[in-house]
């Protein structure tokens, strides 16, 4: 009874451990499209919640299948690994990994259509959708996580602070700037009008969906619970998942902090939307590096993340005239920048091993410099062929009656009167061929 | 220092890690109570929301308690292994594999709410939810995962595409052909009337929290991690929980894009909640048969599942004129039994080892002609009594005035005037004794 | 190739897989929060909702902050460890054991705002955060889990029944006390006033989170998979994890069912408020005991847990008059109180091992005396302070306009007209120095 060797290979039991540990975080992290999802819904006008909602199912639908045949492909041939498409060359493990990545890629992808909400036709947003998930994202990770150009220079982005945050910002300003603010936003004089969302309870509800599928998104990242070394078995990535977790939870917390300060500061009062949104920008700050951060530092990137928020917001609807109307370049483009520069001056000393600070800051910059080039410039060009065939906008009657009937022929809310000079037709009871029934109904509802 | 044979049991080892995953997937499972309450409370009028609410959180507390006590036996029974029910026989690691089974059982139960809405009573659908709990879902699952009858024939359904969904959906469409549609459905020349839903946010909020719960519903249905073969440790099921992850999220994406395509060729609109609706039906298409089907055949498999909604839908509504409220048929019914059926024609090589595809088609087809047999019985039997006996619907005046007030109590959305016709008190302040607070409160709210 | 003894050490697999658990389990607890937020979001008046859903943002960024720098610190030094604050003694393994204290740290701060909604400043609100999280509750699990006083008696609180909830829910009574009642709330002659909450939806849906999340407080408290024992790997305490699982899924549901079954007897309806409390209570029951309790004890605890509510919330609401909004201490205070009480009763004949029931009976009596006394003096002090400077409650112009413009300036649902006599803007665009848009805007929305 000595069999002992052949008992347990340590990479099987590896391999077992870290499927499991892989398949939670990766379904905590699609959970994030119910959070942007109703973070979204509730940020726009009652008219154009379910445009927002299906443009957000859409993202995933379309995305996942774009990135399942040639998004994943397009990565690893940028990365140097040929094109190895997940459909061609997967295999059981593979695919998990696929959709550990596919995760990643569809949270690259809806960060934009908050940005574009309330007048960008459903078609445009599809299309850019199936471009970025099949080149545009692929692109900067084969760059990075792939291991291509910028790999072989050197950069630090653990979770994607910069390659799905920041590009996903980044893409959401370049797509609002295309494709040009409301009707109303903006007054003749160059004065600004707020658009209020229609719920804070949705939008609030969404965030905090967000952090919860957040802690699958960075600390799933430490994604080797096991490794084998010499053929022992030793903790992989979990050596040092604890910091990852706890640098997030606290740059979660001073992002909230922060914008709720410069709220209280600037106008007396805590907004809600920014405490929310402060949140986000602290978790978005973080994500580049949770790994490599000291406590204090996580303090300090969540604290900053979430103050630059109302101040950059203000500078993009004030100074850009940008409609951007769900804040996505304050909360994961400048946040993601941020935090993925701030990486040398907050590091624990063993990350900045082998290199200098000023070494590492030279890089962080090369790396955004070129992820955030390559998204204005494939951004604006898509958004800037649909504008100039006329296919990026829907017209100003659509816009004003709402995309939810233009688009998509329903009232989200047909129960509830609103305020806003769109008639609705007052929850009455509709016949399938479109007229209104009425006396000759007998037993109404 | 060589006692290595006694350090670590494979055994021990592969128990801990399976219970592990089986508790975390079940969580899950359990978490689509959520998205099945928030997915019908949306598509119920705002006069019916509370009792859609309510039936939806005692499905789960009387039926798991029903579960425990009586269903757990009787499925074992049924299966051949004698009356052993889970509070009589259950030891720690029995509860585990307990509770595993009662999510599957409630999420059948829970989807019978969806067709019956708006005009069932309370006592009659809680009724049947304790016969399904306690005898017509066991009786299912005896037959086939617990070894019973069509188990011995031989069959496929990996994790309940017609156990649950199927089995659900036939039971809801059977409920609602019984009970009558409701009040104003149908004029009397036949035609139809549509009755929207009150908020498509939350109906499209408990579509996503359906899909990330789905994740366990299938991937967890890989319940073994690790599997001991021969005194050593092997993947279990995750040898191949890859495929089932990638399947069941292809099979998804391709529900939301087929609906869509339907609904833009029939209206020129994509309808948010067939793309809502779609997604959810590419997830029962690809239940039975994630682990056995072809990169491919998910594609087929979702599509179809996505593309036969609004056409069932509309076959329910204008031939059958049975108002399924929430499309429980098409998207669990037709869906479950479509992928059940489909699983010869997807599957991988291996999967039809042993047989033929016409064997295989033959064995799907006798199962799925069992399971909906009784449940078409046994549902139409308890409705059928409870309708004799007038215990089956509200009187037509509480449907009217809707079953919130008439069942509960309560007025969901107390302060938000509705415009059919019922009127609320407008939030105003109401005496634990029934008075309204006028004048006389010096102080009102 | 007989090196077997050095490839796998169990240390480092009990390591690997009881961190990957705890973290699951935290990120799950760490999602109540947005339960707690929906929840308490549905139970309050439209005027009210973002300062309630602000309050929770800023209860977990700020606690989370001060229970990181301070709290943890305070634990360990009641607890006899000396100060050892996570901030300064954490390693990449603590800082995980951290966090999942942080989670259940936060969970009782939250339990508060739900108590004094309507009217408590947002400063005094998150200055008693503060002090909870930093000092009060320290104390308390510093006194029990940490190993002081409490636990050098003897008690039993298996996930915090009463160190979280009981604790949490004492605190929010206590609170509501000192703060008053919301204007309106009672008359002159001393009748009572039921100011209905504004949405049941989001009260529902909260109470799902909320039990989704209490699978990982309960089950994830069995919070080793394995441990080590004589050099060889056991199953830790998940040998006896299966009845955690089963005693907190029954306790749930006849938490429901008691709570319904009162409210059938007293109104001949089901309040679904009840209900969905009923459950949340039956889960608070049951969490100080769900791993000594039977199968039969759990029924006993979770029905009377449940059925006690709707009296207990009479008796706060007409006898001591105190107006405690969401109901926060019939659902954790006395439920947490009774679960703990009824140990002995139902407690499985080991766990009474080496003591009787009348000696375990009084422990559980001095525990909860301790842990009321204590936290119902800081409570009292820190409110009752607030309350002498006059920085307790807004002033009652504010509370009835609502907290939501004058403590945040936002409207939370700024395009529903609202029928309580407070004027909104009916989503009228306003610009950003406060004026609003007119005429003068040609192309308004």
């Amino acid at each position: 009874m000595s069999f002992a060797p052949l008992q347990i290979d340590p990479a099987v039991l590896a391999e077992g451990v870290n499927l499991m540990w892989v398949l939670v975080v990766t379904f905590l992290i699609f959970f994030m499209h119910a959070g942007f999802a109703m973070l979204e819904a509730g940020q726009v006008r009652s008219k154009n919640v379910a445009n927002q909602l299906t443009k957000n199912l859409l993202t995933w639908s379309v995305g996942v299948v774009m990135f399942f045949l040639i998004g994943s492909g397009i990565s690893s041939l940028v990365g140097g690994s040929g094109f190895a498409s997940a459909a061609l060359v997967g295999s059981s493990g593979d695919w998990v990994g696929w959709l550990f990545g596919a995760v990643f890629a569809m949270t690259a992808a809806t960060i934009v259509s908050g940005a574009v909400a309330g007048r960008a036709k459903l078609r445009a947003y599809v299309t850019y959708t199936i471009l970025l998930a099949a080149v545009i994202y692929p692109v900067v990770t084969g760059l990075t996580w792939g291991g291509g150009f910028i790999a072989s220079l050197g950069y630090q982005d653990f979770a994607g602070g910069m390659i799905v945050h920041g590009m996903g910002g980044i893409a959401g300003l370049t797509a609002a700037w295309v494709l040009g603010p409301r009707i109303g936003r903006y007054n003749k004089d160059g004065s600004v009008n707020v658009i209020p969302g229609h719920s804070l309870t949705f939008a609030v509800l969404g965030t905090l969906i967000l952090a919860f599928g957040w802690y699958g998104f960075n600390v799933g990242t430490a994604a080797t619970v096991f490794a084998v070394e010499d053929g022992a078995l030793t903790l992989g990535a979990f050596s040092y998942v604890g910091r990852v977790a706890m640098t997030t939870t606290i740059a979660m917390a001073c992002g909230a902090i922060g914008a709720s300060a410069v709220s209280l500061i600037k106008t007396g009062k805590v907004d809600t939307l920014y405490v929310a949104n402060g949140l986000l920008a602290g978790l978005v700050g973080i994500t580049a590096i949770p790994d490599t951060t000291t406590w204090w530092g996580a303090f300090v990137v969540g604290g900053i993340a979430g103050a630059q928020l109302p101040i950059v917001f203000g500078f993009v609807e004030k100074r850009l005239k940008i409609d951007d109307v769900c804040a996505v370049f304050p909360v994961h483009g400048s946040a993601g920048v941020i935090g993925t520069l701030l990486f040398p001056f907050v590091a624990t000393s063993s990350a900045l091993e082998g290199t200098t600070m000023v070494g590492a800051f030279i890089d962080q910059v090369v790396f955004v410099v070129i992820v955030a080039g390559w998204t204005i410039a494939a951004t604006a060009l898509v958004f800037g062929v649909l504008k100039a065939i006329g296919q990026a906008r829907v017209t100003p009657e659509h816009e004003r009656d709402g995309l939810d009937i233009s688009e998509h022929g329903v009232d989200t809310y047909p129960e509830f009167g609103v305020d806003d000079g769109v008639a609705t037709d007052g929850g009455s009871i509709v016949r399938t061929d479109g007229s209104v029934a009425g006396s000759e109904v007998t037993d109404n509802e």
